[in-house]
């Protein structure tokens, strides 16, 4: 914790060092999944964000607590209070409980996160699971007079609480007015919209339609909590009325954040979090991705190569790695090529640390080690800049060539200190898997033992023993491995796996 | 489904014939994990013989609605209502929130279950994720009269419910009279004890003590529910006031599993489910495995074959194979000599499905395999006799091996059968994945290349070419490969990995 952490307040939109309330304890809330579909690569992002926050405050030695949420009822199809609920209209559709359909993504959300290599949160919280602690929050708003009951369901009295606090759409940029005008311009046919005071309301309790199968007994008669709620309830259950960190994707700045912010004050007189930190979006050719936009791509299909606007797949760690290069805060484009170069610069990285262990140390380093490693931190110290912390590696990269090459010298210290250091920062804070090594092994094995036999074979021909050869031959292809003798001498592939 | 199963019905003691409430869908409740600490050995069998059951079930065209909850609140210390609750005992050690121990041990018990090739359930709900409903249905069971409030804690009436409904201790074959006599004569002083007006009676909602963290706001004052409550408030949820089938290890019989019928009974005048199933434990040399047997094994000291009692580690697959290999209503006896048979035996069985795809058909088959298919499914259809199963197979690998050298004879027709059958068989419903073809691929390849290399380098000591017989040994040498001349010939192993 030697280290001066500056991260971007999404509030008064500046980097501010990081302060805990509480050192060396850090409470972070990151607004998770919501359950209903196959999570899509741009979400991927923004969890790859904060696990790379999580990872580097760990790194740091600060102890986090780190709660990601299940968002399993509550979000209704427009992200506001209307329409149909995103996983009860999910179950309709697939004739399933829904409950079957949290459980289905849920399972795959964590197999994605765990391709990716990110980190379980301490705590990963269920808008289910905290039927009670949204029910009380929402008599205490009530109780504070900034929020109204109408035929079962509560809203938020934005109006009422702006007087009050005068913060709302601080964290988004947007005027109440603007809003008020908006909104009152908007059809007004949807369900619920004509029970609000004002249109810029929002539910924080919706009454359950007799059709409506996620329902719960409150106070207000039988409903379901509103998305924004359950957000507000559980980052004060497990962090505090304040607390250090809330993370999320740039698109729930509002009116997702808006409402946390509002409902946080309106029931305890603190905002929550200290620090707001947004990721950006991930674009296709320069557009948006999202399930909206019909052009999110699914990590199987990047994986895979099935995806029709990539010609290879791409390994997690890859695309993990390709993230990495861009800035948190920066939009990313997505394309093969990009992935291309990323896949070609990640094998780079990962070959020089696979050349780390080998390396001969000799009298003085022709380079500062030490200031490169601080350049390092001064990246990651500067909002988490992973581009130009990954820029340094592949400087590093470049030495560790040259090392391994005899053109370039490293004193025993600082071999020492990179050999540790490097895969500690690339493993334990990129959170970078060293497939290339791990699977390599295997690989380099079948690599070296073929490179023998191609040898071998060549001498007997050269001593014109043909039966030899023969046998070679015969023998690689029982192992499934086929030999193509070319111009620049013999190859070899595998006829079967 | 053209197939009838029996299943032996814990209430009643004998088997029965499976017939679904609601065909094709069958509604199945299985106990789960208490995530206060690692999942040990004996639970893996029992999630073990359910996830037998649901795959087999399935495999007969059933649709499964398996339902397997979570205990992250409400399990106290000595299994029924007094001492502290398990989980925040740990937190309290640990100093960690209750929900990070919830978190660390629910990721772990997945990854278990990932490794033994568990399915996951439809539904994985937790105990603090349904307050709501466990309130609901201490509020139904005080409507009918039979729980009480004593002091903000609500206990269940067993001496009323059982002039009422004369079937506790049904299941568990215990006698009412016998357990007040048992209870009378324990030590009365257990927190709680003194409220209840008949010392069999169980607590449905605790009251919280000022220093209990886990509590929720309810009619009674802050409390949390009673352990057995909520298996029977999420199987109702979820499957309904009477399903199909319910499971759990043989200890939960009783109190857990009375319990639960009880509340089911006098909430909603259904037991609950039709077939009670139990499966057996896991002994260490005779002895029951448990935590507070102190002889529990963890699946980690298995595979790396750390714990004392193992001379070496043996793969999810084996430990799998072998479980199955004991039928789930028997004890199962853990030693190193049982899994060293275990694995060869399951080597013997993948290694003839190995085989299978390139065997050869003839004119008639000189085995009657479709009578053996039927008795696969007999033994199955018998209470999922799997060790008979097996027993099948592995008359079926020694077939495959005589077919294979040419000593025996398949018709095409029978060929393709076994060919489909096998492998469906031996993946989907006994969950076997084959691994040893699978990571074998790999090493196959080097095993190959290996005994070429080896024979050329006999040839060329064989004609005194002892510059290539060298230039062969240090060539493996960098790729990390150990020739070891002996005896019996020439063998080689790994230096580096």
């Amino acid at each position: 914790m030697n280290q001066d952490l500056f991260l971007y307040n999404s509030i008064g939109g500046q980097k501010v060092k990081f302060e805990p309330i509480n050192p060396p304890f850090v409470g972070m809330y990151v607004c998770g999944p919501t359950v209903y579909s196959d999570v899509h690569l741009g979400n991927c992002r923004t969890f790859l964000t904060f696990d790379l926050l999580y990872r580097y405050l760990t790194h740091l030695g600060y102890k986090v607590r780190y709660v990601r949420n299940i968002t399993d009822a509550g979000h209704l199809e427009n992200d506001a209070d209307a329409g149909e609920d995103k996983i009860a209209k999910k179950a309709r559709l697939e004739e399933l409980e829904p409950m079957e359909i949290v459980q289905r993504y849920t399972v795959g959300f964590r197999h994605v996160m765990g391709l990716f290599n990110m980190l379980p949160p301490s705590i990963e919280p269920t808008a289910t699971g905290h039927i009670v602690e949204q029910i009380e929050m929402v008599k205490k708003i009530m109780e504070k007079g900034l929020a109204y009951e109408v035929n079962g369901s509560v809203y938020f009295d934005v109006i009422k609480y702006q007087e009050q606090f005068k913060n709302y759409g601080e964290l988004s940029g947007r005027k109440i007015d603007e809003l008020i005008a908006g909104a009152g311009a908007e059809k007004r046919t949807l369900e619920g919209q004509d029970e609000k005071r004002n249109p810029v309301d929002f539910a924080i309790w919706k009454k359950a339609s007799p059709y409506h199968i996620m329902r719960w007994v409150s106070p207000w008669g039988e409903g379901f909590p509103g998305w924004h709620l359950e957000c507000s309830a559980m980052s004060t259950k497990y962090l505090g009325e304040e607390f250090d960190i809330h993370g999320g994707g740039m698109d729930l700045k509002f009116p997702h954040h808006e409402a946390e912010i509002a409902q946080n004050n309106a029931c305890c007189n603190h905002g929550g979090p200290r620090i707001w930190l947004h990721s950006n979006m991930l674009t296709v050719n320069g557009k948006r991705m999202g399930k909206s936009e019909g052009n999110a791509f699914l990590p199987e299909e990047l994986f895979a190569g099935s995806h029709p606007l990539l010609t290879k797949g791409y390994s997690p760690m890859t695309v993990r790695f390709f993230m990495l290069q861009a800035h948190y805060r920066s939009t990313l484009d997505f394309s093969n090529e990009a992935l291309h170069a990323a896949e070609k610069g990640f094998k780079r990285i990962t070959d020089a640390v696979n050349l780390l262990a080998s390396l001969k140390s000799g009298v003085a380093s022709d380079f500062n080690w030490k200031q490169w490693e601080s350049e390092v931190y001064a990246a990651m110290n500067d909002d988490l800049n992973s581009p130009v912390a990954i820029a340094h590696l592949f400087e590093a990269a470049k030495r560790i060539n040259s090392i391994s090459e005899g053109k370039e010298s490293v004193s025993k210290e600082d071999l020492e200190r990179i050999q540790y250091f490097i895969p500690v920062f690339l493993q334990d804070v990129l959170g970078i898997r060293n497939e290339n090594m791990a699977a390599g092994n295997e690989e380099n094995t079948v690599d070296g033992l073929m490179q023998l036999i191609i040898n071998l074979r060549n001498e007997a021909r050269f001593r014109k023993d043909f039966q030899t050869s023969d046998i070679i031959r015969d023998s690689l292809k029982e192992v499934g491995i086929q030999l193509k003798d070319g111009k620049e001498g013999t190859g070899w592939e595998k006829t079967t796996s």
